[in-house]
Formats: structure tokens, sequence, C-alpha cells
């Protein structure tokens, strides 16, 4: 078997070059499993259970840098996860006397769950400050445009009007959304320990007194959390996980079909700030980030289910639901990773063209405020009588302007846009 | 056309005859759909922008039981929903003249959506309770098989002994996640009002001086939550209950996965209080609890895809991904509230062979405990030396109390269960 | 327990009502599993293993309707499936001496399965039908507006013209598609006969001389396929029916976002026959067809990928995944059911408006046909300065037309639909 | 922006370092892409649309090797798709006079497309040749197991016995299934060839009398077939692709499911021929083919459903379903294709105990043939007392063999394997 080639993303526009796909790539998993081997054997020394320099061995060689990547991936096949030649590499790496401290007392999933959480982290970190920049950008929009009329829409169709400054504290609000649940999540993040079974058993017969000290010991060289219980197969990390990214790029997936809809050649009203050529039609100009958190965002509830469906998980690890997590988790990552970097882009650079909002609002000749129009004739016809009247205005196919019965009536829909100003206001005041 | 027959559930014995089931019927919808537009009516009176006998007609002929569930279903198709033809039911119930103040201002999403989270609020209270029981259950198994040694099995092998306390309260802790979520989730229900594009134009139009008090109001009159804006197109609620749901049925998969196991009858370990019986075949007792749980998590995580999905909705109100969401919500609300049902009776009724549980730990001949040996031996061999004598040893066919070289060796697999017990007793302490 | 309570479908507009409900409802499959149930004693009867009094007397007895779908729902919770229940009271409508013949040899799933392929059956006769309305409406729109140009759009933008009649023929020849597979998998629908672990054992313990024939004569009373194997756990014809389903609800959900698309009101290229209204406003008409298919696409790969997944059953008959597959089953054959109803309907009404595409041909004043002006202009000039003088053009913000430079092109959009006439014609002589 | 990293395949030992793997990689599709465009010039040479030395020239720089995969991975983000700068670095290796025939006339999409079908066909023969390698040797194993006789197990119980023969040729019947849906999709996968808007109108500007034969031409340079109409939102090809991969992941998981229960300790029916072991528990012999294969048929569902999903592909060519496809798509044929390998290991290694398989038919004393000796007692007592008779006796917890009432039955479980001989006799006539 050769070693397996790389892929640096040629199928993947939507995360390839981002900080996130760095984060979470196969590089940055075998930097966390290195990592995760090196805080381990701190943790024993620190309670005394291994000499400090064993400590100071196994992390010296954790970086040293001295592995390989695709013989490591090539070799995981044979006992089905990377951690089983990693060890092997690590303790040789080390030499005697140390070599044994290497891994002692820890299973596979220890190391692997516990990288899988550093990933999760730093790419969170990333994550985070693009969605904080969207949601920056987004409240921009929204107060410079608090009070630019468009038509809203439903079913496709103009409805009534609404403002595009509440079009974008909407968005932000999803952002802000999204922000929450992902902070909560990263600060939950826990590290793994439990060795073959999820007892702590072996590192009471490496001498333990109180092998419970372990992880937490272990959570503090780490940053991460330490578990009430080892979570082998108690997949509450992996689940939130996915709970929250598929949140994310589903809410970023909001903003991109507005934009979408909204850049249409015969609706215009905003572009993207750098659009997309094409090179045999000079004139076009493709909303890519849009079209690439689309994307994302149709694949990102199918990973998600993946992991949600991973909790069924037998016995204390098991064959197959584990095994299953791992690139999903990971894919996750970097779609929300990407499609946040392309959010920002998006929302950093968009291009609002009130004219065209503004020239939509009489598109349908003033029944977009037919709404306004029917509240206030049913004032003084009923409700049935102004109903039918609005039904024939409406049907002509002529301005309502133009109807004598509504010569009174404030046809102008910039006035119809009801709450939307405070409403956007309201929204902005949240941090 | 006919009016469409109804489904009892004969293909769903995992939720049929359940509260949740009942809890989110098309009647429970029905009924929610009408208090929703009750509460409307009366919120616009609470404000002064209805009079109170509107208000006190359009409730009294909510609750009239006037309406029939078939015809609104068949009525539901031409415009794509059931509030509008519930709205001219309604309306022609109330009569004159207070019949125009049904709906009034609203749009069909702000009743379906806030029925939705009503039906919602309500089955999650059920799925509570009955996640209660099962915690509560589970926690009296832990404690009573604290020590209660049992293989602990990784990818299908025998490992090393754990207990089936720290079994039982790994179960435990998951459905107290599961329970966590679901209340934060449950708290958090807002109703929806914003009407036809969210901008609550229309209740000005109809007099209100300030239309944002509208939502609070409705939200005072329903016990729901008030939101920060009209969700219509930022579903985060919608997203939140997937989560959450999709979650819970993870957590009792989880648990069915590892009852089925343990069944098996090579296994046997645990049976399920009462078996479902064969017609053909008197001896056998099926785990039909565990086999319906175990087929709701297979389904859960889909549907909570499907509702993430749904959360990219193009402009005010979306044209599909709204319709989208209705049926699998209903779903994921029944499967996760049947599989609790059946957690409940499946953990109130477990029994546990403690007897079966110690006679597999010496299935292996004593290699369950080899990793323990590993640890001994090598404090005295090196590492290396007793990996190779433990690989010959247990390679050999016989119990490893036959080898001289163990003699002093301790083998019992009871004596090795780690921090089981204390992890257990931590565990349990969370309330 | 209480009789679980029916749900006519208030939640479902894209499918309440129509004929493929009824064909997958709870009445629909209890009929069926009668039919099964019938069949069996009568295949009996016909190789001479059980009386033709029996047979006559269990078909008869099967086909009374003294059976009580509520009461077989709420009976099937204890051993996990309908058929035990059913069976018990078949069993008692027979009476003595011909009920012990009931099921006689036969497992529940035996029964279910055959159920489950009759009911798909009798489903995908009537999904077949609406798809060949759907198909024939669309060639009448293809061939009538074969030459009819408008703009070809790609990322949401023009791009170059196309026709609408290959866009209609595109959608027809999806239809067709679909009808294909749908076809081949009705046509290898089987029927399921193995007893209790899939070997007929039982069937020889009766009396049988050659169980193998039974399944042969058991497919020929129903009109559906002897498989080779029981497959108890060989999932092909439900994999093969999520398959068929999912791909004709996504082919019928690409007919919807183009709809969707060219209806907007700022397109409004085409129109759904019979919009739905609105309540507050009276100028709206809904593409609700469309929008009920699309949310059919948006649900039915999900439904789809439950059922891939089920295929992992282990042992002869599993404990969870066949459990999971049936609401998923009959749901798919709903939506997709629903849906074509809905194309139907929406292709038979659909409404075009061929002078609102030729005016947004002109949208872009000329750039529309930039690339066929690139193809000629770099004869003359080479590639790249005719692609510099285009970009150039393109961005002045003015008509094409009004350029020195292109005086001698043709500018004329509706030039400038290369193939889609003779791509048209060909795809029409589909049959 | 730095050069992506590429990731070998860390996470992934479920296909790293398979052919499948290598055939679906970035490289290949690089080397598809450029074949795409190679052909395409030749297509047009052979037409007579450019001469026979810009043909040359183009496949003479597409085989050259100069093209770099990071680069373009990290230029694919501005355009959202690879083709873009390709075509840039393609065109400047041809040079001139030449350079201007590369990609002439084509869309972006034409490409990739077809350069993922030209993947799709060198990595499903890939996956047929391990299908044919593991259906191969699982007709062994049915032929050689045919009479081995072991129980049969239905939701994790002991039902009646059937034979380890009729479970090989069960599964052997899913390969041969997946077997010849994936040769089907095979045979029909198409080149994809329609210009900016699949009216083949660039084509026609840059001289072609009839553009209708260009895609005829293409499909023959590249083996592929020549389509009815272009296809970038007529996504058969691609369902098509996820249906069979789906189903042929879940025909393999079926397998592997089955294998994983019979390798616990407690049943050992089965072995892996090659355990991956541990390093702390030397005895552990872990079923890790099977553990992957159960992974990857975890997976499989949801990128199907995702590509199902892509189906609903908005205009000419849409802004997300489109992009959403690559990754999932490529996924899938790696995951099918690492399954694959796994499976042909897993079949000719896996080692059977008869002996474990008899001694488990003793298990529960005889109730195994409890429904043979019901239908032999229903013909002494009838059916109800034969039934009150068995369920006493089976209830005893004593040998069916002790009881004085089956004194002369035959309690053989090797003797009730019903028709299981035979139906795999004829199971393995399909070839």
């Amino acid at each position: 078997m050769t070693s397996p080639p790389g892929d640096p993303g040629l199928l993947a526009p939507g995360w390839a070059g981002s900080a996130a796909a760095a984060a979470a790539g196969d590089d940055a998993y075998l930097r966390a499993l290195l990592d995760a081997e090196a805080a381990l054997t701190r943790a024993q020394a620190a309670l005394g259970l291994a000499p400090a320099e064993a400590a100071a061995a196994v992390t010296g060689a954790a970086r040293s840098g001295a592995f390989d990547v695709r013989s490591l991936a090539a070799r995981a096949r044979a006992g089905g996860n990377p951690v089983i030649p990693l060890v092997a590499d690590l303790t040789n790496a080390v030499g005697e006397p140390y070599g044994p401290y290497v891994h002692r007392g820890a299973t596979s999933q220890d190391i692997l769950d516990t990288a899988a959480m550093l990933v999760a982290a730093r790419t969170l970190e990333l994550l985070l400050a693009d969605l904080g920049r969207t949601a920056g950008a987004l409240a921009r929009l929204a107060a410079e445009h608090r009070d630019t009329a468009l038509p809203g829409r439903t079913l496709t169709q103009h409805a009534v009007p609404t403002t595009f400054g509440l079009k974008a504290a909407g968005w932000r609000s999803l952002v802000l959304d999204a922000r929450d649940r992902v902070s909560a999540v990263r600060d939950a993040l826990p590290v793994q320990l439990g060795g073959a079974a999820g007892t702590l058993a072996a590192f009471g017969a490496y001498g333990a007194a109180d092998p419970a000290a372990l992880p937490e010991a272990y959570a503090r060289e780490l940053g991460l959390r330490a578990p009430d219980l080892p979570w082998h197969t108690l997949r509450t990390p992996v689940a939130d996980l996915a709970g929250c990214l598929a949140f994310t790029t589903g809410a970023l997936g909001k903003i991109a079909a507005d934009v979408l809809t909204l850049s249409r050649t015969e609706i215009a009203e905003v572009a993207e700030g750098s659009g997309g050529g094409s090179s045999a039609m000079p004139h076009k100009a493709n909303p890519v980030r849009s079209t690439l958190i689309a994307a994302a965002a149709r694949r990102a509830p199918h990973l998600a289910a993946t992991l949600y469906g991973a909790m069924a998980a037998e016995d204390e690890r098991p064959a197959g639901a584990w095994h299953a997590e791992w690139e999903p988790l990971r894919d996750l990552l970097r779609l929300a990773g990407g499609a946040a970097r392309d959010a920002a882009e998006l929302a950093e650079g968009l291009r609002i063209r009130p004219e065209a909002m503004r020239a939509h609002l009489d598109l349908t000749g003033g029944a977009i405020v037919s709404e306004r129009l029917s509240a206030e004739l049913a004032r003084e016809l009923g409700r049935a009588r102004a109903k039918e009247l609005l039904t024939r205005l409406t049907g002509q196919g002529r301005p309502l302007a133009e109807a004598p019965e509504l010569a009174d009536a404030d046809l102008d829909p910039t006035h119809y846009t009801g709450s939307a100003g405070s409403l956007t206001d309201r929204a902005l005041e949240r941090r």
C-alpha cells in the first residue's frame, strides 16, 4: 500500500484556504493528537504518577515534528484508528527510558476524542471571529438602512413593504443566535479520559491512588473541561457540536438565500461586493459568496444528522458509530468555518441599491399596500364590502392611484412599513 | 374531493396511544390553532384595540368544538395551509358583529407557528415527565448495582471489567443532558406575531399606537415568550426543537442499543420487564421497548436534518421551507415522546442478572484483566517483555490462572473495576 | 390506554385528500394486511396444504370489514407490530374449524412486508398516472413554446438566451426518468415469505413437501413477484423504493424550483393556473402548487436516507431497523404521490407569458448576447482584445446597441438560442 | 492566502490508501478535468471546428503535468469553481496560437460534470471488482456451509435454526444486487456539454453547423454516453450515482452488522481473518473490517440524501445546489469503494466456527424448535392446547428433552432448517 495522496480542496471552494480549513485539517489533527498524548503524560507527572523527565521527554518528542501524517493515515487501517500507529511512532521518538510513559493507561479513543475537542475548540474560535465580523457588518447595514423600504415578499410574491434595515437586523439576530450556541458549546468541550472501558482502571494499575483526579489534571493541561464521566459512548459533546454547527450554517444559509434572491438580474436590489466572473460572458457578476454559503447550508444538516445518529452507540466503545463521526465532524467544522468566512466578506462588501428597492415598491400598482387599504376601507364599508372593492380594483390591472374610490387614500408604500424601524432599533440593542 | 381518512397509527407502535401522540395530533393542533386565534383577539382587547366582547366572542367560539378537522385538512390544500379555512370557519362561528375581529392583522404563519409552539410546549412537558421517570429508575439501578461487575465491551469484544452501576449512571447522565436541553428549549418557545411581512404594520392600520406591544400581550395570553423579532424566516425556535429532540432520541437510543445487546440470547445479562411474545415461538421474549426506541433513534436525526435544512428560508415568508417543517416537527415530537414513554417503562422494568454478568467475566479465561497484568508485569519485566509474555499466555487458549508465571497475580475480574464505583457515586450526585 | 385518534392530514396540504394518501393510509394498510393473510391461506390451499374451505373462510373473513384499525394500532404496541393483534382478530373472525389456518407458518414480517409491497404497488400506480399527466402537459408546453425565447439564468444572473420549450422539455425528461425508475421498481416488487427465520421451515412442519413452492404460489395470488430469497434483512425492494421515490420528488422539485423563480413578482414569466389567495392581501396569487412540491422535495431525501440506512439490519430479523422503515416508506409514497398530483395540476394549468420573457431579454442592454459577440469579435480582433472591448462596453451601463463598435452585430437575443429548438424536438421524441 | 494543505486521510481508515480513494482524489479530479478539456478540443477538431494541431496542442499540454492542484484549489474560490483557474492555466500552457481553442464554447459546469462522470466511471470499475471478489468469496462460504446450522436470530433472540450457508447466500445476493445497480449506472454515465445555458449556442457562434453533433463526438472521445439533453439542472446521473452507492454501502453494511454480532465474545461464531489489536489488551482481536464498513454504512445515506436534495436546482445552472454535490459525490465514491475493499478482505478471510454454532443451538434447551413442536403437537392436540403445553414446558427452565410429553419428538435443531439448503442452492445459481 502506498501512502495516500492528500486532497488540498479542489472541490471545496467554500472552505479551501480558510483558517478553519487549516485548523481542522489532517495536520491540525495530528498536532492535536500529539498535544493530547503529551498532556496525558504531563498530567500523570503532575499527580506524581510519572517522572517530570518523562513528561518533558514526551512533550519534547511530540513537538519535534518527526511524524508523517501520510504514513500514519496508511497505517491507521490495520487497527481502524490513527492513534495506534501514532503511539508506536511517539514511543519510538521518545525512546528509552521514557517511552513506556507514552499513552500509559489510555485507550485510543481517549486521545482521538480529546484531539477532536481541541480541534473543535480551535476552529470554533475562528468561526466565532467571523461570526463577529458578520454581525458587525450587518449591524452597520441595518442602522444605515433602517428606513430603506423595499417589498416584503412572501411565497415569492410582493406582500406588504418592509425595510432593508429590518431584514439585516433579522440576519444579524440569527448570527447572534449562532454565536451564542457556538460559544456555549465551545465553553463546555471536555477532555476524554477513561481508559479501555471507561473505568480509569489502568491508571490505578499504574499506581494512581485516585484515578478520578486524572481527568481534571488532564483538562487543566489542555484548557478543556473535565467531564463528569468518560463519554466514550455518551456523545453529548459531539451531538452539541453537530447542533450548533448545523444551526450556524443554516443561519448563514438564510442570509445567502436572501442575497441570492435579491441579486437576481430582475431584482438587483443588492449585489455582492465582488462578484465572480465568467470567461465567456464578461457582463456576469455572480453572487459567488452566497452560492458557496448556500451550498454549505444544503450539506450541513446531513452531516449533523450523521452525528446525532452516532449517539446510539453500543457498549463501552462501539464498532462503527464512533468511527462514523470523525470525518463528518471535521466536515461540519470546515463547512461552517468556510461559510462564516464567506458571510463576513459578503456582509462587509454587500452593496445596497435603495433606488431599485423603491422602484419595485411600485411594481404592483399600489397593491402592495392593499392590506392597509383593506383595514381602512373596512372601517367605512365593513370588511366584506372593503374586500370586494379591493379585489375588484387590484384585478383591473391599473394602478390603484387612478381609482377614484381611493382618491383620499395614502398609497405611498414607504408610509406602510409598520414597526420595522422600532423593531430594528430594538434588535440592534442586543450585543 | 372527499375528506381524508385519519391514521390512528397502525404503523407506529412506538408512539401510537402515547400521551405525546395525542398532544401532537391533528386534534391538538386544531386546538392550538384556535387557542392562538382566540389569544390574538384577547391580546388586542387587552391593549384596547378590540372590544372585550369581541375577545369573549372569539374565545367562546374557539372553544365551541364546532370545527371539523377533516374538512379543514381537505380545504387547506387550496391556499397551502390550514389557517385559511380555519379563519373562515371561525369567523363564521363568531358571526356578526365580532367576526371581523378574528385573525385581524395577522398572517397565517403567525397562527400556525404559534400553534406549533403551543403544541411543542405541551408535548415537551410530557416528554420531560417521562425523562424524569427514566432518570429516576436509572438512578435506582445504578445505586443498586454500583458494584455489580460485568465485562466492559469495546468493538464487540471483552475489554476490561466495568460495573452495571457505571453503565446505568452513564445512561442517566445522557437522560439528564437531554432533560436539560429540552427544558431550556421549552422555556424559550416564543409566540409568532408579525403580520404579512413581519412589520406588524396591519396592527397599526387597525389602530395600534404601538404595535410592538402586541407580541408581548400575545405571549402573556399564551404563556409563551415574546420574541425580539418576528421569526417567520428566522427559525431559531424550530432549529432548537430539532436539536433537543434529536438529542433526546439519540440519548434514549444509546440505552436501547445497550439493552438490545445485553438481552441477546447468548448474553442475557438484562431482560426487559415484559418481553413481546411470538405466536409461533412460545419461548421468545423480545426486547420490544428497546426495539421501538432504537427505531425512533434511527429516524429522528433525519427529521431534525429536515428542520435544520429549513432554516435557509428566503424572503419574509418562504415558499416551501416553512411548509416542509410542519410534519417533521410533529413527527419528532411524537417519536421522542413515544421513545421516552418506552424508556421509562424499560428502565422501570429492567431485570438485571448479576450471575450472568459474573459468569461472562470468566469467558476469556482471565484475559479480561490482561491490562492489569500488563501494568504489573511491566514493573517487573519491562513493558516489552511483559507484553510478550502476556501475548503468549493469552494465545494458548488456557485460563491464565493455570499459568505458573501468574501464580501470584490477582486475576479476579471483580477486583479490576477501577474507579467505576466512585464515578457512579459522583454521577448520581447530579440532580 | 385509549384508542389513538386519527390524523386526517391537517399539516399535510401536500398530500391530504389525494388518491395516493388514501392508497397509503392506515385503512389501506389494514386492507393490504388482510389481503396478505388471505392470500397466504389460499396459496397453501392451492398447493394442497390447506382445505379449500379454509381459504374461502379466511378470505371471506378478511373481506368482512370487521376489523378496527384504532384498536389494532393500540394493541400493536405490546409486541411491536400490528400483525400480532390482527392475526388474533382474524383468527377469531374465521372461528372454528378454519381459524388455525390463519397465518399458518408465517411470521409477522412476512405479512407486513407483503402488505407494504401491495400498498406500494397500488400507490405507485397512481403516481405513474400523475407523472403521465404531467409529462403530457409538459410536452404540450414544450411544443407550443419551442421557440419562445427567455433569458437563460445561471447563478441567478442572466447568461445567454434559451427557450421555454427547452426548459419544459427538460422538465419532461426528468419526469420520464422518474417514470422509468418507478415503473421498474414497481414491476419488481416481491412478496415476502420466509417464516420465523427465513427458512420456510414451518411450512414443512405443516406438511409441505416443497416449501419453496409456496412463495411462488403466494406471489401469484397477489400479483407480485416471487423473490429469490426471503428478504427480511435483504432490503433491496425497500431501498429501491426509497431511490425511485426520492428521485421522483427531486425531479418534481426541480420543476417547482423553476416555477417559483419564474413566478416572482419581478419576473412573472409564468403563473400557476390558480394561485392561492391571501385573506388580507387581495392582490396576491401565491404559487401554492409549486410551494407544496418544493416542500416535499425538501423532505423526501431525508426519508429515503432513513430507508437506505435501514439496510444495515442485523440477524434474520432486526430489532429496530425494520420498524424504522414503516412510517418513512409510507411518508415517501404519500409525499411523492401528493407532489405528482400537484405537478400534474401545475403543468396543466401553467400560464406562460412570452411578452415578459421577451422584455427580460433586453434587461441587460444586449449583454445577454455578449458570448456571441465575444466569439464573433474574437475572429476579428483575437480573443484578448475582443474580451477587453466587451468588458469595457458592458461596463458602461449603456445598451450595447448604442456602441458604434457593434454597429454591424446582431444583437437580437431571440437569434441566439443555439440548438434549443432541435434539442427540444429530439427530447420530445422520447415516449 | 496560502495554498491549502492536503489531507491524506488521517481520519479515514475506511478508505485511505484504497484504489478508490486515489481514483476519486483531487489529483484524479485534476486529471479528469484535463481529460475533459482536451477531449473537448479533440471533439471540435473531429467535426472540423478546430484545427487538428489545436487538438494535439491542448491534449499535449493537458498531459504535461504542469498543473498545481494546490494553487488551483486556492484560486477556485474567487469564481466558486476550479475550472475557471484551470482554463487560465491550460490556456497559458498551450500558448499561442492554439490557446484560444481551450474550453471554447463550454461552460465550467460542462467540464466539471464531465470530469465527475469520468472519475465516477473509473472508481465504479474498482468498486465492481471488489464487489466481484466479495461475491466470489461469499459463494464459496455459502457452498461450504450449506448445511452448517446455527441459531436464526430475530429481535436479538433465538428464533428457529437456519444455516450459515443461507446467511452467506443472502449476503451474496445483496452484493449482486449492488453490482447490478452499479453496473447499470456506470454504463449510463454521460458527458456534459451544453455551454453557458445548455443551448450549445456558443458552438454555433464558433462555426458549428450542427452543434448538437458535438456532445456525441465528445462522448466518443471519453468513452461516456451522449445525453439527450444537457443536464446542468437535470441531475439524473448524479441522483442515480447516489442511489447505487447508498445501496452498495447499505448492502455491505448488512454483512458488517451480522459479522459484528456473530463476532461478539459471547457468540464467536465467526471471526475476521486478521483482527485489529490493542496496545494494552493483548487478547483483543477486534473486527476492524466490519467496524469500518459499518461506519461507512452509517454515513452513506446522508451523503446520498444531499445529492437527491440537490436535484431541486433552479434555472439553467444553480447557485448552490450544484456546488453542494461535489464533495458528497466524491465522499460516497470513496466510502463505497473503501467499504468494498474491506468487504472483500472480510469475506475472503472470514473464519467460521461451526462448533460454536452447534453449541448455541442448544442454548435454549430445545425451545429453538418449539415452532416445529407447535405444529406437530397441534395436529394431535389442537392449536390452543399445543400452545398451552409448549408455553408451560418452555417456561419451566428445563431442557425440553426431559419433558415426558415430548419423548417421541425430534428435538434436534439441525433437523429443522427447513428449505435453507435448497434456497441456498438456488441463490447460488445466480451469476
